[in-house]
């Protein structure tokens, strides 16, 4: 590879290609940024309308990515190359691969692919949607179209490109290692910065000082803000930017908590906002000065008007086959499902609202292309002949027969005569009637505007402007292809016209194809290798994976998820089976997986519960020189694991115990302590529900020891890199450290249910130390007024609430959760107020209707339940099963009035009377008396509606002979206030089991 | 200009011309820094023996550069592009020519000049020699040889050439102001920066918050010590970078007085220090790893072996003419006056060392040549016989006359037989001797090591060393020529050999010339215009100069000391004339002048005392392109001018007296308060002062005034841009703000004199409020323990002394300055101690000593003067012309002795006996005691030596009688004690006038 480019010549050939693409080269920012969006040449010209084209190096510092210079990727400083385009110049994808082969990237040798990769800065307020794009596995650059800078929208759209150059140099150089990429002829890149990577990583981590930190950020904030308060823009950026690095200084210490994160963060996103404010009505008042430049800097030639040939043509007499392409960026894996059952729905339902026959309809899609392909679509609408209602005959003709005024212009209106006319009888009066005859469309002449309404009609979860069409879609679309037969139909959308022009695989030729026939096209795709059909396209990469799976011996079990993932990231699938170094096997199952999975879209190979050292990855592309391919992949997990174990190694140096000590440099809340402080909140929450689970003597101790160590690993740096595994870090340590299984197992199960959908805790010491800790982040937080509000949850309180519920049904406990606030508010550092502790409560008894309304549950036996007993969640779910039913049983009507008589009579009276027996005077009272004595006496569980009904059902009878022969507001008042009493006992009769006036039908 | 690089084309093709020559392209560092020099890959890497090659752009942060913009040339960021070439590949200027030509600058069109620049950082304990390169008289580069960093001698040396992009880009583009600058086809300079020049400025001017950034830079030193103190280079070296800008934002905003600012740079050497040392040691732990690189990296080819064909060829045996070049870079100018001094004084000594005749000997020289011409050099050394001593005859030969091994071996020492040895009576005594002979030598065999040495013995105030011959002088030689006759002296020094090539004018063709004859090289130089003489080449530029002011009615009196200077930039002059806009000519005219003199040596024009919109500078070059040259100077000179009408624009907005106001911000001395406190200390003392003086009612009114607005200018833009203007800004504004002649000259009065042989004020005004400066500072700084010590004067404490003496003997003061030094310390904010005074009123003796000494008195009479009356100067100093006189006397031997007896008998006594004119009892002694009376009745004015010898030169007799005929020490204790008191008496004649005991031959 002595030919390859070395580092600087990377720099250089991208500065020279963007330079003659238009773009203003600009430097490096003059004081530390995480990335070159933080630079003002992308974070302020991205705002306001004025055309800018920029390119430049960023050095970008991330002090939590040091890694003592000892990982083959990571680095506290690495060397971006930042692209602004703006606007979209229509072919941003197109010029920045051509940048890659401008590198000597041949893309035909490698797989290069987008996978999507939101961008979102909270500490800027900015976020936009696109990619990162993979060269074999490995990110070498980021793809973004911002949508909003500072809170504002940005009209027009950037597409901002960011280079990995070390990433790219690695791999042109096939050095898969920082320190030995050339840097030119005579240096590495490990030569000039090795040292650095060593003593800035010791730096942060270990050395900075955090109290002087501290004041810095302080003194930068306050001259941020003089400097806004004068309107001075780029000074108080600078200071904004030295306040965000001081924070990344001070987060890779460890020094801050989950709260004084969000306070700090909202006070640099305030700063921010403030100065694209104040940066965009500067522009504004200068006339935004660049506006002008607009036309000299349009980047692409005009749009080549494509030839309308069908437009115009004869129009086709019989049924055609359809085709329609819209031809986009790489969509993310979940947008193409979604967009392919919408379009399946709504393309059927747009034929039956056109009236347009067809023989069948197919959908299909790619991470590139939508398509829908119609058989036989009819090549007319059908004629129709349809009676019109007009004005009543009395209105219409006069008192001698002829027709009025009303009558000539209903006739006028619908092209008739006024002889055409007839009268009918229509809902009992009559009406002048016309017959109008409406004849079919062609298709070719209501298609166009058909599908135009048919794509703006895909909706997407997150969607993205482009261009100034500001037509919202998941990703760019780039072109469109309607044909129907073998014409045109001119479809017009997001400033595009379809035409007969597709494209194929990327940097497969032919590059664009025209489609004379429709079948041609579906010819081209094929040779191409790609797989237009999602689910003939699953099934061939599943057989491709399955295959390799055999070859290796490896479990044939593919998470399917994934692989719907996959399948939607590729055109032309390619499996390959990748290897890493069989020492990373001993990294724990759980991060090799989650590495695996969730970084690369890899399918991990097992052998039974033995992991492999090998991985499958589908490529987007054929068989053409996969071993590159596949050694780039291998490359990237080799870094990734390596990373892992680096941290774990780290990590090791401790026991567990000791990082708890160093909980308490995690701020939890300010007003509710440390993370330490609340460890050991836990410890004493859970020996309190010890009591309430019937636990051995050994469980005992493991809950105490299990508290103990619960939070630990919350400051390991494995959990700080990978917060997902909070809990199963902390299940490894603690093993090793030589604690029992229990113990172990407990730590990582307080986190079950990790997520809808995810299984309880298997252990009773998880689920209490779960409980303890989710009790105490309630409580507390409900205390410390911080309950949710809105779509506002940043301590996930609802998660936590539904994770308590879960767990409770789960474990058929009985505990009530209120009483468990209750424990928990006593271990507070600060008071919770009555108020406080109810809503809290009822905050908890929202997510238990909720969660019963999800279990399909109906909304009027989840309220019943609830309101009778929601503070048990357990007995609340048999409840309402219990109730579902009853309620489904023939007589349910029966019971339900009889026992409403009984309520609605009483459900006003405040006061609870005195019943005596002696006052009893009519037989149906005494009957229904002895009725009720005989319910009372049955043994009933608390809350089960079961019991509640057996023991109710019985007295329907006597009820309804009491209601039928006795009145009940007797003039005496003894008397009826009796027998009011009574009725009040057979009311409670459901205390605590159903809330009947809740129920349908009540 | 259509096709000039636009200034991101020139960064690209500056980045290519490097890399291709061997470069590393590094980046600009990611914090603010004031030039390239300090980031790292500077400031560390020129440390150390190993090989480094860099290249970067550095946007470089001057906060006080800031002009709202408004200032075509002045930024206050600015973009460098900084290479370091390490080692010197021994053609950096060349390499550096080359650059400019590939950026498309032709030199041959315009004035290209290495104008003296040396380079001192105290911040970063560093410095440098070298050049600021001109273009047609705008700075363009600084070119620098690095001869420290962080206090280490670096080894070897590193060349740094900084370009200043924006003077290039508009020099390229012929857009005079940087916001026209093209940076490229679509965006200006002043698009993309503008608005940050105007931001930057407000914010460093107006709005920085003091505090703030104070409290800054305590936390940066902070964490740079915490740095050092692990280890950690990079890091500490951020914290220094980051202290640095902040000192100079607090600078710029005014808030740094004159020790705070000595405290904080030296806070920063430290650091730096510390820096380099701990880099250097990791490096050498590192067992200097690049070093293995020098070979593959050495830039230039191996240099060409000059063929030495005359030093093995046939020796001339005829008087010949010698030719001996030293070819350099561009000497400074009084390195070559002195150079040339030197070279004639050691040519003439070594010939004559070396016994060489010759007709005749001219030594001639340029900037970039020191030239030996000796006409008619014998071809031989003559042969000499000498007689040599060898041991004593009598060891020589034993007792029978033979000869001893001690004749036999000096007999073979110098080659005789024993026969040819003789005896001689030598100074007395019988020794052997012999007759030697030395034939001469060839002069073409002695001359190559004497050349050597010659140019070996040349000195410098301050020289560089370039190469690993570690050879140091004034600028690097790059090339030696020696010819004798027509062949070539292999002289060695410097890493080079002498030959026969020497080089033309820079940009002229050809470049370099084969000298056969030395009359061709004569006739080379001649017509590539070249003035080898430099009093010839001196009356050139004089009569261009003259025809020049002619032509424009202009004074015809030209600044010699310029003149010179000029004289020796040039090798071929062409004087050309320059305008700028007349409205220049509001601004002062020492303002106008100092800026054209010092800054851009030219010379200024005037018609009488009147200022012309003109001025005259000296190209180095022939007359092409003069116009071209002519326009770049205009337009620099224009910028600088521009530059001073902004500072006094600002200024003006405010009367003198805000200013005086303002003098609060700026520490004069932490203990001795504000300048503020200062001032009003100068208007009490000076108060005070005004009774020694004999003042008018104005001048009394005047000196309240002027002492009011003494130092208010020291903080006006003006004066804080040009400090040597201090004193005559306050002049001017003062004039401006109404007020009278008398106080506006005295503000500026009291700097004077400025500089030694300087004038001093011309009114008592001036007089008295400059003296009332210095007593303060004087009396100040000894009570805070700031006196002066060894080399150390940091508030020029001595320049202050020696003011205060020159001022009171031109002013023929009486004034006692321990007198005034008392007055000052009554107004000190703290207490002086006596022995302070003390010690401060003898600083201010020793100066007076120095003083006269300078002026030519005795030492004896100095000290005799000095020690009796050294705090009333005036005095002292017509004591010491008055003793000067005395003692140039034939009779004043007598006169000393006479009056030394009377001291040496009593000046041991401590006590001061009373007299009793009744005890006389001798004739001898009653003469004395009468003469005495005689003398004491004459007038003396206090310390006259005059009046003093006067009196007592006619005693003479008396005293010599007494001694003669009376015993002084007579037994009887009360004579005794009455004939000494008497004594006493008489030498206490001598009190405040002369201490004779300080005299030669007392």
């Amino acid at each position: 590879m002595s030919e390859a480019l070395r580092f600087q010549e990377i720099i250089l050939k991208l500065q020279d290609y963007w330079s003659q693409n238009g773009c203003l080269i600009w430097q490096p920012y003059y004081t530390q940024v995480g990335a070159g969006t933080m630079n003002p040449a992308t974070y302020l010209r991205v705002i306001g309308p004025e055309p800018w084209n920029v390119a430049y190096v960023e050095p970008s510092v991330r002090p939590d990515d040091g890694r003592y210079g000892e990982n083959p990727y990571r680095l506290q400083q690495h060397y971006q190359f930042q692209v602004i385009l703006k606007p979209d110049p229509g072919n941003p994808q197109e010029l920045y691969l051509q940048s890659l082969q401008a590198l000597g990237i041949d893309p035909r040798e490698h797989d290069i692919r987008f996978v999507e990769d939101n961008w979102e800065s909270p500490a800027l307020g900015a976020w936009g949607l696109g990619w990162e794009v993979w060269l074999d596995g490995q990110e070498i650059t980021q793809f973004t179209y911002f949508q909003q800078a500072g809170g504002i929208v940005l009209e027009p759209v950037s597409v901002e490109i960011t280079y990995g150059l070390e990433r790219i140099a690695m791999a042109l150089q096939g050095s898969y290692n920082f320190r030995a990429i050339d840097w030119n002829e005579h240096y590495t890149y490990g030569d000039v910065n090795y040292q650095g990577e060593k003593e800035h990583s010791i730096y942060y981590f270990e050395k900075a000082g955090v109290d002087n930190l501290r004041s810095m950020y302080d003194l930068f904030e306050k001259e941020a803000n003089t400097c806004l308060d004068e309107g001075l823009v780029l000074p108080a950026h600078d200071y904004i930017l030295k306040c965000s690095h001081t924070f990344n200084i001070l987060d890779t210490r460890g020094a801050v908590g989950v709260t004084e994160r969000q306070a700090l963060f909202s006070r640099m996103r305030d700063l921010s906002k403030r100065v694209a404010q104040v940066y965009l009505e500067q522009r504004e008042s200068l006339d935004f000065p660049w506006l002008e430049k607009s036309a000299a800097m349009a980047a692409l030639p005009e749009e080549e008007q494509l030839p309308l040939d069908g437009a115009a043509g004869d129009l086709p007499s019989e049924a055609q086959s359809l085709l329609f392409e819209i031809g986009t960026e790489e969509l993310p894996a979940k947008d193409l499902t979604s967009a392919l059952q919408q379009l399946e729905k709504k393309t059927i339902s747009m034929l039956d609202n056109l009236k347009l026959d067809y023989d069948s309809l197919k959908v299909m899609g790619t991470p590139r292309r939508l398509v829908v392909y119609i058989n036989k679509l009819s090549a007319n609408q059908p004629d129709t002949q349809e009676t019109v209602k007009g004005p009543p005959a009395k209105v219409a003709y006069d008192a001698d027969g002829n027709p009025t005024k009303a009558a000539l212009g209903f006739a006028r209106g619908k092209g008739l005569q006024i002889e055409d006319l007839k009268v009918s009888e229509i809902d009992g009066g009559e009406y002048i009637t016309a017959e109008v005859f409406t004849k079919g469309k062609p298709a070719a002449a209501v298609l166009p505007e058909a599908f135009q309404e048919l794509a703006a009609s895909i909706r997407f979860t997150k969607s993205m402007r482009w261009n100034e069409s500001n037509v919202a879609f998941s990703r760019p679309i780039r072109w469109l292809l309607a044909l129907y037969g073998g014409e045109i139909i001119p479809v017009r959308y997001a400033n595009l016209t379809a035409g007969r022009t597709t494209r194929g695989l990327r940097f497969h030729e032919p590059d664009t194809f025209t489609v004379q026939k429709i079948s041609d096209y579906f010819e081209f795709m094929k040779n191409q290798g790609i797989i237009l059909d999602r689910e003939e396209r699953k099934a061939e990469i599943s057989a491709q994976i399955l295959n390799l799976c055999e070859s290796i011996h490896a479990n044939q079990e593919l998470d399917e998820d994934l692989l719907d993932e996959v399948c939607n990231l590729v055109e032309a699938p390619t499996a390959l089976l990748g290897n890493f170094a069989k020492e990373h096997l001993d990294l724990p199952k759980e991060v090799l997986i989650d590495v695996m999975k969730k970084h690369q879209r890899y399918f991990p190979m097992l052998d039974k519960e033995q992991m492999l050292p090998n991985f499958i990855t589908v490529r987007n592309g054929d068989e053409e020189h996969l071993s590159t391919v596949a050694r780039g992949n291998e490359e990237v997990i080799e870094a990734r694991f390596k990373d892992a174990a680096f941290f774990i190694q780290e990590d090791r140096q401790h026991k567990l115990a000791w990082f708890r000590e160093k909980l308490d440099t995690l701020t939890f809340h300010l007003a509710l302590g440390s993370m330490l402080d609340k460890n050991k909140r836990i410890e004493k929450i859970s020996a309190d529900l010890s009591a309430f689970f019937d636990l051995t003597q050994e469980e005992t101790a493991a809950v105490e020891k299990a508290a103990f160590l619960a939070k630990a690993d919350l400051v390991t740096n494995m959990v700080v890199e990978i917060t997902s595994l909070q809990g199963t870090v902390g299940k490894y340590y603690a093993r090793s450290d030589g604690e029992s299984d229990i113990v172990a197992n407990a730590i990582e199960e307080q986190y079950f249910p990790r997520r809808s959908g995810d299984s309880s805790p298997r252990s009773k010491v998880g689920l209490i130390i779960g409980l303890a800790d989710r009790l105490d982040s309630l409580a507390g937080l409900f205390a410390a007024n911080m309950a949710p509000s809105g779509t506002k949850d940043p301590f996930a309180l609802r998660r936590a609430a539904i994770s308590i519920i879960q767990n409770l049904i789960e474990w058929e406990s009985d505990l009530d959760s209120k009483q468990g606030l209750q424990i928990a508010a006593k271990y507070l550092p600060i008071s919770i107020k009555d108020e406080d502790l109810e809503a809290c409560a009822a905050f908890v008894q929202a997510r238990l209707s909720n969660f019963l309304l999800e279990q399909g549950y109906q909304y009027d036996v989840v309220a019943a339940v609830v309101e009778a007993q929601g503070n048990t969640p357990h007995r609340a779910s048999q409840a309402a099963e219990q109730l579902t039913q009853w309620i489904a049983r023939k007589d349910w009507t029966e019971t339900l009035q009889a026992f409403s008589r009984c309520v609605r009579i009483t459900r006003d009276i405040k006061e609870q009377y005195t019943f005596n027996e002696q006052l009893l005077k009519e037989d149906a009272e005494i009957n229904l008396h002895t009725a009720l004595q005989t319910a009372l006496q049955l043994e009933r569980s608390a809350g089960s509606v079961d019991d509640m009904l057996h023991a109710f059902t019985p007295m329907i009878p006597a009820v309804n002979t009491f209601f039928d022969n006795v009145l009940v507001m007797d003039k005496d008042q003894e008397v009826r206030e009796n027998r009011l009493a009574l009725l009040q006992q057979i009311v409670s009769l459901a205390d605590g089991a159903i809330d009947f006036t809740q129920l349908e039908g009540f």
